[in-house]
């Protein structure tokens, strides 16, 4: 079969062994896969995904002179099963699943890993006990969504919302959206975004921003506090000591970019006692001024992922349409245009999400 | 009157004019005051403290072409009032403050400060609503341990705990040894506690560590985890997904060291979903890898000093004989003394509490 395979630092097309389903596994063609940020950080900096898997136990790493598959945000049809398997679902249906494979040797990534190939192939293998039936006649490439949004509803769900907080979205890229999306659904507002790229403040207007902020017209954290004012019932009801603080709401500040020096200026612009939560994914050495943190009390909530229940709710939401996850599609290509759309991914003006339909 | 002053970067011995009382104010007499890890490092990074002061909105930076007093763990006598007092203690009535100062400007720090200067002097002023009357006949130099105590109740509150964490201690300066005495007050078992010095490692098992670690001889990360294994019945209750995870309890980290590089340690040892509490002050730029806090799903939540409820609990824990502070008390100096003992606390199997007399 063919695949866009990671190969030497570089995206190419090459033919490949079929896999084979094992006992409990499937084999399902892949409809569609959405090119995610991981990818192409892993792509730039797959030695230091290497190195920094010594400090997680139980993960084995890359071996970067072999050959890799990413694609870890899939929608996929059903094929065949392997022995054992309880064929719960017919060959033809529609199917995600957590990029997760439930092996003898315990539980394994799907996309990172040289044994578990991703979905920018034609053909992968996926566990039954983790399949969701696609429902609602939902398009695949809006299906293949479910990963990235889930990324959203698990970065809400780690910052453990009361409800008297004002979010404040760092970077409205896919992750940021998602972040955007999810706060939307828990009806967490006003909820301020701010990013440089005008295509990207437009979308994230659209999944349920209410004020957009461009960073270099104004500070993002000015209008964030101009729309976190505490009522003059909240003022009055502050102990004596701390009614000599500025009168702000709690603050909540996902960092949804994922380079180096981000965090630092989110200590620098961070009102005390703010809560950050960090869904960028930096993949480099970061530096910042611990000094900032303590003064001002702040958290740093670090997150990945999902829960399987935040993977399934993600689903639902966007087959019910309580999510406008198609809005993120800006382009689909086939296994040769991968490369390409790795990157064209650069430039956010032009892409948000582009999805490979590796069958075209 | 006599002082220990900071002035071009050294502690010097010197005269300076007696303070004066304003409104609701209180002249007192300072009869002990610890010397904290703050203290040296500001002595150290006065001019940092002083660039990232633009950073918090409200906070004035010490002039460093000027004198400053430190000096904020401190005991005092009363002596006189200022104009309005309420004059609720008789002159003679020994008392703690949190160190700050309420003016007509706003509530302001005590000791790093050109204008409120703090107990390495012979005399300083008070705000009178926040004095604390020191009970049952305690001793200054105890009493002013009410601080470094508080620091650590405060580093405990924080971390929110539910019970089931099993807490690991970093390093057992005063600041690590008051999380300790919190720790144990909180009831939460076994605490272990890592520091490289025996002197130490013998104070934090006094103070309520169940399992001191030196560093140099095992992985206070491994020793942790011998002793935060899951229960059978907790194992057994966990979900599918996460009983392939190793089975170990909560973790819940107190960084009590504040030096660059450590956090980053602590982000390479630290387990899946650990907490870390950043109590010690690091003043320098630090290093960290995100990559690790992302892939662990860790919480960093830094914190400063303790809220008034706080400070007056430890000053109760201590005079009720519920926290044995006295055992961190290692020498006392006069004025004179001061300069020697900033170097002497470089020395941690020589010292952990200095505690200043200006009245010698």
């Amino acid at each position: 079969m063919r695949a866009a395979i990671f190969r030497n630092g570089e995206i190419v097309v090459d033919e490949m062994p079929e896999p084979t389903p094992g006992p409990g596994q499937v084999l399902v063609k892949s409809l569609a896969c959405g090119i995610c940020g991981s990818d192409l950080h892993a792509r730039k900096h797959a030695h230091r995904m290497v190195d920094l898997a010594k400090f997680l136990p139980g993960r084995k790493p890359m071996d970067l002179s072999r050959d890799v598959v990413f694609g870890h945000e899939f929608c996929c049809e059903i094929l065949d099963y392997g022995p054992g398997a309880q064929r719960k679902f017919k060959p033809g249906t529609h199917v995600c699943s957590l990029p997760a494979l439930i092996t003898p040797a315990g539980i394994q990534a799907i996309g990172y890993s040289n044994e578990n190939i991703g979905a920018y192939a034609e053909r992968m293998v996926l566990s039954e006990p983790l399949l969701l039936e696609v429902p609602n006649g939902l398009k695949p490439e809006h299906a293949a969504l479910t990963e990235p949004l889930a990324v959203g509803i698990h970065a809400v769900e780690k910052a453990n919302i009361r409800g008297d907080e004002v979010p404040l979205v760092i970077g409205c890229g896919p992750v940021g959206l998602a972040v955007i999306a999810a706060l939307k659904i828990k009806g967490l507002h006003p909820i301020v975004a701010a990013d440089y790229s005008p295509a990207r403040r437009a979308l994230a207007a659209k999944m349920g921003a209410d004020i957009v902020v461009d960073p270099a017209r104004s500070q993002p954290y000015a209008t964030w506090a101009e729309h976190a004012q505490m009522s003059p019932e909240q003022k009055a009801a502050r102990p004596p000591l701390q009614a000599m603080l500025p009168a702000l709401k709690p603050a909540l500040i996902f960092e949804c970019v994922g380079i180096p020096g981000l965090l630092q200026q989110v200590f620098e612009g961070a009102p005390r006692d703010a809560r950050i939560v960090v869904v960028g994914v930096c993949m480099e050495t970061d530096r910042s001024e611990p000094f900032l943190g303590i003064v001002k009390e702040l958290n740093v909530q670090y997150v990945l992922a999902y829960t399987p229940e935040e993977f399934a709710y993600s689903l639902r939401l966007i087959a019910e349409g309580k999510v406008d996850a198609a809005s993120m599609v800006t382009a689909s290509v086939g296994i040769d245009g991968v490369a390409k759309a790795f990157a064209d991914l650069a430039n956010p003006e032009a892409h948000t999400k582009i999805i490979v339909e590796p069958w075209r």
